[in-house]
């Protein structure tokens, strides 16, 4: 995931499917099955929720940690659903609203 | 933090400064001193590395967890150096270097 601004280029990474974050200079302090992206959510913005919401019942259903539901906040109305990918990092699915991204 | 492709925007959430990660739906399920952010690594791209390392050393010294070093891997040499925010977020302060950024 990249960000550009004036100061340069941001990059995210996350550690995923090896045991490369163990022996990471700073995360190796840290426990091994402390969770993944403590703290960090994953907004993901999808054109058709339903569809998407659809399929991901059918195949990937045990990743579901919240189904998808209404949601109401500062006079918007919108419906989005929660995963947990197979590293732990956790991802929100929601439909496109103006929440002040480009 | 966005990116934007076909499918949409995505932005990146980090839970900083207050209680409310506490009583999230999903992160409530962990212990309030989990490590924020782990295994996860924020990269940012700094044209005047030097100058920001001078800046950082004097203005937040604490917060810089590993000093600025010579890296090199895969042919490449760079000189970044790690910093960590005050909520436990790992920053990774780097030369702009060609590693796939758009």
């Amino acid at each position: 995931m990249t960000r550009e601004d004036e100061m340069g280029d941001t990059m995210l990474n996350f550690y995923g499917g090896d045991d490369r974050v163990y022996n990471q200079s700073f995360f190796k302090q840290f426990p091994k099955d402390t969770a993944r992206g403590y703290a960090s959510e994953v907004t993901i913005v999808v054109k058709d929720i339903d569809e998407l919401y659809q399929e991901v019942s059918e195949k990937l259903k045990k990743y579901i940690v919240r189904e998808i539901a209404e949601k109401k906040d500062h006079g918007h109305v919108w419906r989005d659903f929660r995963m947990v990918d197979p590293f732990g990092f956790y991802l929100r699915f929601t439909e496109i609203l103006d929440w002040g991204q480009k």
